[in-house]
């Protein structure tokens, strides 16, 4: 089974800090992700300055785009990103737009999804899906479980890629040992450590542990 | 019946452009909104300026949040945002969290919503909601009607203070006589004019011909 990929979401609300964290741990995960905090905060900028920093690594935006696709793909994939996240809520026609521009066109699941749904971003030609535990719900006191574990089976059955992400730390990797799983997004669990490389490498002989 | 707001959303791709338009048409408008697209590209210095122009204005920031609620809305509140959006999909502890840092949180009306919903957004203090027509939508054919008009009255009925947005221009203001609507939001229609000052004023002119 393929080893999923490790990807570094940088949330940070500078793009000073988010360039220190990516500089240490960027060159060990697969994926570095813009964060929607610090795309908000820092703009296209953060997303050309990862590009920079590394030319041979995937590049995810994570715009969390609910409108106007297009638009918002050109200036992603302008600033260097190859994937793109667009909101479960945006209508498909949105999605439709955003993907006619830049192909790695990821839908972030929260509450506004159903298998329909899911269907109908298949058959637009939307390969990826991001498995979603939100900060606030994991504030809330909710954690990974069986649940989750048989959508995001379901997801892969239908022939997305998916990606997880949510509170994702050492001890919940091995939950998903036998899922063909795309990529573990995690966040705070490398970029909030003293030694973020010594975090991201931790990550990866975790997963290696499991899918090899 | 109270004269609706006229809002204007800046969703230029640099903040020069969205400054320049905001420079003439900002002054005539009730409140000045950083778009998402521009706050995508241009960060939070967009809301930073846009304040410091119009220090008198409601600064509306359209995050669009979807997560980590109470730091997007801090990174807002600390640029000088008055007003900020919240995803119709995000749960409502996510909600809870933006609005327990800013008081001024509104819902953005996707494809993510039903009335049991509202009535959840309602109970946790939400005053504010805003009925959209997609860009990607309209650019689909989809034109205002009597279902919309029916559902921003629902609201109004619930105690929401309703905008209304997505393809508004002169001719669709009337459309919504007698109805008590918060705010119309218009884009294009003014900052897409060679005298973008000009058509804020026929925006005004026009609600005063209706609400007064």
């Amino acid at each position: 089974m393929r080893k999923p990929n490790l990807q570094i979401a940088l949330d940070q609300n500078t793009l000073a800090e988010a360039a220190r964290i990516a500089h240490f741990a960027g060159p060990i995960v697969d994926i570095v992700e813009v964060g929607t905090i610090l795309e908000l905060q820092a703009g296209q900028e953060a997303i050309s300055v990862l590009r920079a920093m590394f030319p041979d690594k995937i590049i995810a935006s994570d715009t969390k785009c609910a409108d106007a696709g297009s638009t918002v793909a050109q200036n992603s994939k302008d600033a260097g990103a190859d994937l793109m996240t667009v909101i479960d809520s945006a209508t498909v026609a949105t999605m439709k737009s955003a993907k006619s521009v830049l192909d790695g066109i990821q839908v972030e699941l929260y509450s506004a999804w159903d298998w329909d749904r899911a269907a109908q971003w298949k058959e637009i030609g939307i390969e990826q899906v991001i498995y979603h535990q939100s900060r606030d719900a994991l504030l809330a006191g909710e954690v990974w479980g069986e649940k989750d574990l048989n959508i995001v089976k379901k997801f892969i059955e239908m022939g997305f890629k998916v990606s997880v992400t949510g509170g994702l730390n050492l001890d919940t990797i091995k939950l998903f040992e036998g899922v063909p799983v795309y990529t573990f997004i995690a966040g705070r669990a490398i970029t909030g450590q003293e030694d973020p490389a010594a975090a991201a490498q931790s990550f990866q002989d975790e997963i290696k542990k499991y899918w090899n």
